[in-house]
């Protein structure tokens, strides 16, 4: 049976398809809307989605958030990080740490799975890095272009999705959550 | 009997409470945490928050948001203005303006009003100005320091609780709340 990934962004989907092809995991995608709420951490975030994304569907499914996280700007932009991205770009961002010599910052991703009348589970991820200082890559989405991974001299946006899928917070969490859901199927 | 506001923010409860006082109204205060959505308006945000509230208490009850919506940042930083001010603060907003010469903004408030087994009622307010080249006064909270009312060369951070109560976005959705509930009890 396909593994259900609810989400509204053709570039996650394609991220997580690939990584499910490694593993032989048939993926489906469905594009329904449903409810993320306001909470600094991401893990709390997915949780009520996947469970309410379930209930829509009525099937077993799971929902992905993404958020990076700058060290100087306190866990700015975070879990908010689209609407940052949408409104103020990654100029904005850059326009934020000029002047910063901290330029640290993380990636983090959680992923929620559900089925029908039961708790979701929640597998994360992160990669540290480095505001750039200047965007570089037409590549990925979002921040990637401004997101110096640590020990590279390549931003995320300079990368395929293969390359970005070896480390990549997003393949953390969706490597945690495949290998427990391939245990899961074999028990 | 006393109309519940349900809010973690004393100042809120402040300046609500004046408005209260003035229509003879008794409020009063509860602390019980719900849940706030992710959504890009904030009538969107406090229905299902006065509803969550509303279901926790089983008592009628009403929640408020706000959010400080500038032009040239695309409605940044909008619903998400508490978050945001607790990491970069007003500093952070002044530097993504830095250069800006289209200081436009706007305050918006939402007020959501719920009664047992009830759709929620929403009411809105909103004021004009621009922000500031930098923080003054020390009244208010959040971005009011930065914010100039329009055709004055005050920020809501020079004023008494009770001048920002004569025009304020969040004293319009009060307002318009309190006038129906005043109608509906006579009815």
């Amino acid at each position: 049976m396909a593994l259900i990934f609810v989400t509204s962004n053709r570039h996650k989907f394609e991220e997580v398809s690939e990584l499910a092809a490694r593993h032989g995991i048939e993926l489906e995608h469905r594009g329904t809307p449903y409810i993320e709420i306001q909470a600094d951490n991401l893990e709390d975030v997915v949780r009520p989605s996947a469970q309410q994304a379930c209930a829509l569907l009525k099937q077993p499914c799971f929902v992905e958030d993404a958020g990076l996280f700058v060290q100087a700007l306190r866990g700015f932009p975070g879990p908010y990080s689209n609407f940052v991205f949408r409104t103020l770009g990654n100029e904005g961002l850059l326009k934020l740490m000029a002047g910063e010599t901290d330029r640290r910052a993380e990636f983090r991703s959680a992923v929620g799975y559900c089925e029908p009348g039961q708790r979701p589970e929640v597998f994360t991820g992160k990669v540290k890095g480095t505001i750039a200082p200047e965007a570089r890559g037409m590549r990925g989405f979002g921040f990637d272009p401004i997101f110096l991974v640590e020990n590279m001299d390549k931003t995320f946006g300079e990368m395929e999705i293969s390359e970005k899928n070896k480390f990549s917070h997003r393949a953390q969490a969706i490597e945690a959550f495949f290998s427990w859901y391939e245990q899961r199927e074999k028990a």
